[in-house]
């Protein structure tokens, strides 16, 4: 009786905090004048630069949505969240790791310096561009084809449907990505790629074009923060180690190279992309008053990225959140 | 009752768990032969490499300890954790961030690369050489005397006691350290020093041959798991942010350019020293079956390091404990 | 009649000179064993690295040829000299220089770090290879053949004949040529090529894929040499100006990363490439007492290549000659 | 007689021309505006940016002198090529450059970068101060006194005294000289210097703070126009081999990272110095219509300096003396 007492305060308390989430989106959403929209292709400059939503999914559902929750995004580098997790489990961790390294950089992320001042080259991590398309190179599969299939499948799994690529972006990334074709002819040429140069950008640039929102991006967030289980299907669709990895490599290296401060004032892994998304996700932790004890994904939408690559709206949304709810890991 | 029960139960098992760490601590000394004891100074180059002892610290007093126990040695970069909370405590985030970064660099501790191709020259974080010795020149004080004097004051209010500098390790450091006098002078140029060379150098060198062992790095690591909370008087020795921010900081940078790695698969913060210490720590978390829910500080010595220059026998122990008692933030 | 007397003796002192050219080429080429053939394609590696060969070209005609003078071989980075003049002669000096620099670097000659560290990656030099798929997109013509037409043009105003391309090595490096194709995309996102990536690469392609031999790169020297005159039909094929650019190219940037230690101890404008050769040239001067005071070009060749990329025993040989008789330009 | 009658003509021809230099220094004065007085020491900030003056020393003496012929300044980097000079002299060729490189950079002159960049940090050359440290450090002597002596040995012997330091430019540079500091403490680490960091410093900065004219770098750019001989005495001061092996460093790395585009439009070996001074220097050669036939050196003062540390007023006059009295050795 008290227990039920105690849970339907909670409850409310609950319900009170996520009430304010719409008061912060409207606040932090002002700060998408600091940033800009992607420009280097029609589709990401065509965005809204005031659009900013976000979405946390918690083990028993959607727990809360605020703001633009309906603009349909491409991945960008939060795809290579996916495709990491694709080729370890596929290819193992040993081999994965065997061609990236797991080192943060504090460089660009489409930077090669590290590619010819470290011999063999090895690309530092999978979450910058040279690693990322190191690890397009490991999905399984000889063709582009099957190497999406492979990275669709995965997300079949997680999200229970198959998203559609966005060819109008893909035909751009195809047509702009010289620097992307600069570091895949440079991983060729040290040996890094298993296949052709153009097969590996081909599943680079579809798995970047990939539409997506925030519903998604929260599930799988959530999936991460549930070690890999499903939370309805109870399936462990992710080995547990591979998750953690994951996750770690989330924290150190996400961020691009504001990684470390967003680890610093923020504390949850989390992946951006240039497209203003942020997939965000919080592990189950013991803070008896906290929210979201038993863990959470989060998935956030907001167009106007700063220098580094990261959406200014979302970063500073995300850092009041997460200070506001003592959401961090550390 | 039926509380009790549970609890000596789970009092039993814990107790099973702990005494399996002889059995590890004995398995992974063998591992010290992969590594070699620092040799640019004499007291480092005696230190017996295939020492490797643990202490576990937890809010009730030391849980387990563990092989060589009774080693002492020097603090040498773990240093650098107190020194980043003291400049902290006494300046203010703000004003330390200015002048250090929080970003992992991917670079060897004792790199000056970075310093010049990202102008104007801000080190990258603080547990790179550049980074500390920059933090020590902002500790208060004039003189390095009373900069030394707050570093002794911070360590004094976590340890109940004030340690000794090795008077030997100091000379030898002053004697030896030209790169470090490299990276301060360089960074007296660009303006990023508070005080003379000299002055900053003096107060590093020391802060890095202060005496220790593995029961006091345990217990700094457990006030920092407890977020700056010192166990038995309950004081708040460190706010809350500073706290968080430096276990991040640990996490994405502690380990040297194997940060990545050891994140990935230890998943602790924690912050290693040439003279083969590791300071790790495990913040409170939800896992119902796990071990140290309320947190741990742990100590490890082990001086045999590898090319990063953490120990090698003391990264395999802590993996093999982390994966074991499932000991991961992630 | 003193006069011819003086020249009779003169001429007699030359020959007992030229001469000795037999001995020492024999000696030097034993130094081949010191290097070893290009082996990045067959028809590289194929060759015989125990050759050497020499011919020196003076005003008059061929004054000198030494050891295996009938071997044909490519052009490689030699061609890096014609079609930097080629390009100057079409589009004016400054232009060119707008798109590339004149510094010598230090570095490999298939390095990218400087595009990237020094913003906004203008190629440093010509003789780079970053520098030369630049230059090799400014030749005049939209198509790829229409380039190679303005290259073959000079070629054949100097020698009287167009020189064929090898269709193998041309394939090989078309298909090998993956750290140009890096260099050539980087270029072309920073907007230095004029032209899409692949026929920029096909034209340097095939102007180092060119057929030559000792003979003719000795011709081309000696055209410089006189400062773009050609010597037997006295017309003037490159402008003063652009001759005297391209010797002090030669002479900083000529021989990779080797080429201050070239000035010094040689002392002469030259060109290297990877298949062996060596265009050297000594501009006319006024030392009395020297061989070929109006100046002469020099051909070598000698496959087996030292690690910064020249013919090891052509280095020698050249060395030797140049102090004994005195040609050094300093 | 026809002879005589012809001399008397070219001295005439030659008097005509000498006499546009004070038209040309008149008009290239105006340059200076766009370059800055070297601001880091006071010395140097002090100084009449708008002084150009010029003194040309054949082998019969001053053949002209034109513009501020009176002023005195420091030596700064010109002192480099005595130093190395000296270190040849008393150490032998292959011992100095096992310590220091002969090879250009493209990097600023202070630059650090390449000392960790290729391992084990040899300095690239000596005319960057990383090398001109380590060279310092080569003198032969014990203390800095004894290695300043054997400086001023060899420049006694070139001018016929023996200039001052000065002592305010001395104190100002071991003040400001941090980046040096960093410099030599990096190569006392790496095992380049051969004394200790501050006695290499110490002949650093004095060598760079010796006071000179105008008519004094133009005599020893003479004296190794000729090859390392007395114009007067005809004493071989300098061997004929280190002369021309220093003559082709002033080429490849005397005017910093402009060197490059020096030698292609002015193609005269030559160093300058922050304060403003640059030595260049003409080889005996054979263009019968020439001025100078004989060589000559050149000394220049100008001391509104470029980005790169050149003389901006200075380069320009040379560059129109070069290309109008045809003095490139190209």
């Amino acid at each position: 009786m008290i227990g039920d007492i105690a849970r339907s305060y909670e409850a409310q308390t609950e319900r009170q905090q996520l009430d304010r989430l719409d008061e912060w989106v409207n606040h932090y959403r002002s700060f998408a004048a600091e940033g800009q929209c992607a420009a280097y292709i029609p589709a990401l400059a065509r965005a809204n630069p005031s659009h900013l939503g976000i979405c946390i999914a918690g083990p028993d559902g959607i727990a809360a949505t605020s703001g633009d929750t309906n603009v349909s995004f491409t991945m960008q580098s939060i795809s290579k969240v996916i495709s990491f997790i694709a080729a370890c489990l596929h290819r193992g961790v040993p081999y994965v790791l065997e061609r990236v390294d797991l080192e943060p950089t504090g460089d660009p992320f489409n930077s090669m310096l590290r590619l010819e001042l470290h011999k063999p080259g090895k690309p530092f991590n999978p979450m910058i561009n040279a690693g990322a398309i190191t690890v397009a190179s490991l999905l399984p599969g000889e063709s582009p084809q099957q190497k999406m299939d492979s990275f669709f499948s995965l997300l079949e799994n997680m999200l229970g449907k198959r998203p559609a690529v966005n060819e109008e972006v893909f035909q751009s990334e195809c047509k702009t990505g010289h620097r992307n074709r600069a570091l895949a002819y440079y991983l060729s040429e040290t040996g890094y790629l298993e296949v052709e140069v153009e097969h590996a950008l081909e599943v680079y640039f579809k798995q970047c074009s990939i539409e997506t929102n925030i519903q998604d991006i929260a599930m799988i967030g959530l999936i991460l923060a549930l070690d890999g289980c499903h939370p309805v299907s109870k399936k462990q669709l992710i080995p547990k180690d591979i998750a953690r990895l994951t996750k770690s490599l989330m924290l150190t290296c996400g961020m691009y190279n504001a990684s470390g401060k967003f680890a610093a004032f923020v504390g949850l892994p989390a992946k951006s992309g240039v497209s203003g998304g942020i997939m965000a996700l919080v592990p189950p932790r013991s803070r008896p008053e906290a929210l979201f004890r038993d863990g959470c994904g989060i998935g956030i939408y907001g167009p106007a990225i700063d220098s580094h690559g990261n959406s200014v709206a979302g970063v500073k949304l995300l850092q009041h959140i997460a200070q506001n709810w003592d959401l961090s890991i550390f």
